[in-house]
């Protein structure tokens, strides 16, 4: 049996319309599914929540959507969390990366095998190949190279999902503010410093666990970059969600940006 | 004899003031110098120019200050600028490093040794130490050292004169519209998302022709990093110019900004 612990947005929903699992909400944190039991979940009583997940027959768990740390009661604490809670504040300390870790491995401890959303719904990422828009030109293929090069240069200090290149020059590097962030900053450069055209290349770093933590892309990004004057936007295969799919290939298409995705 | 290409700003008035050269104007460049023969160059007549600094008996020559690149009127060249022209066409495509190269083997195959700014008034630059404010505690240590990694992983790439870290979390890489365009940046963080304080690394790419192009800092620099909420500026030691140093030590002091030179 699938579990989907269903956190904001639209991930959720492709999940449990691809899996059919066992949906698990929490109270306080929105989300688009009605929980399966009738009843949402606090993040205070996870004893409780391993426990629904057992009697449901749940071996496989999703944890999907947006989630903003939750309020947290510590008098509501249950005893299972109460043993847990000292592991997951020392967990904190290690950014977000290593919480999501340490919630990984609280849920692997407990019998469920973390899978990710993209693993129920493969169509959520992309095989190799232009999605969307003109064949890149050979000024497009040499700035995808050098914004991967970047990349691949950062990834072992853990920055870096996302550059921007034009003409051979860096015009970006996605560092904590993210990707609309970065797309904001390079559609501010001055007039006359940035060449016509442009890559986004956006690729998860190699220390991200992809079963919860993904790059991800959607219609805003694709109109972010448009306005940013880019020509194109190249994904790694596999390793970046895709959101609301129709709807970003129908961006880009519109904004004549061409969608590439590459093996990386 | 030292000459002295003089353009724009307070570098050019800092070298004249040491150096006692022979100074060399442009029309339509703005500089706070007179030429020294009384009539500015223009540089259509490159072999004017060169015949003026080897009357003076020039050996040495220093091309300092700020130049955009200048209107260039074809119907006025001599002919060694024409001469010199396809390859100073073909170096523009190369980029503003490239052009620089170019402008000063250009320069040298005339017999003049080009030399930096630095190399006649060394305090521009920083010897190792703590130049102003407190000394950096431990996470300014911490956010130092992972600063100086990131950059260091760029350097290969031509990429990064500048990086921000906060908390271990990098917050602005700099890219081509430089530190200050960074450092608002990383002032529009959201609030909630940067830690408190933080350390902007400025250092030159292993690429910089340090004779003509050299990272810098000013007094605008350490209000936009304290602005952004930043701690420290940590700068190459003997790389990295201190623009109008009494005035940006005394603004360091005033914002409580440690700023220390590094051996890198």
């Amino acid at each position: 049996m699938l579990g989907l612990l269903a956190f904001g947005g639209a991930l959720p929903v492709a999940v449990a319309r691809a899996g059919a699992p066992h949906v698990v909400t929490f109270e306080g944190v929105a989300t688009q599914l009605a929980p399966t039991s009738g009843a949402a979940q606090r993040f205070e009583t996870l004893g409780a929540v391993f426990d629904e997940l057992r009697a449901a027959g749940v071996d496989r768990l999703v944890l999907a959507g947006a989630l903003t740390r939750p309020a947290f009661d510590p008098a509501r604490l249950d005893a299972v969390t109460a043993d847990l809670l000292p592991g997951l504040m020392a967990a904190m300390h290690g950014g977000d990366d290593g919480l999501l870790r340490h919630v990984i491995a609280m849920f692997e401890g407990q019998g469920f095998a973390v899978i990710g959303a993209h693993e129920v719904v493969p169509e959520l990422t992309a095989t190799p190949g232009l999605l969307a828009g003109p064949d890149p030109d050979a000024a497009t293929e040499a700035d995808m190279t050098r914004a991967l090069a970047i990349l691949a240069a950062l990834g072992p200090l853990d920055v870096g999902q996302g550059a921007v290149v034009s003409g051979g020059l860096c015009l970006g590097i996605e560092t904590l503010q993210g990707t609309d962030a970065m797309l904001r900053f390079v559609a501010a450069t001055p007039a006359g410093l940035k060449p016509e055209g442009g890559v986004l290349v956006k690729a998860p770093k190699p220390g991200q666990d992809l079963r919860v933590d993904m790059p991800a892309i959607g219609p805003d990004t694709v109109r972010a970059a448009a306005g940013a004057g880019l020509s194109a936007i190249v994904v790694a295969a596999g390793q970046v969600l895709l959101l609301d799919r129709a709807a970003l290939l129908a961006a880009a298409g519109d904004a004549g940006i061409t969608l590439l995705a590459r093996a990386i």
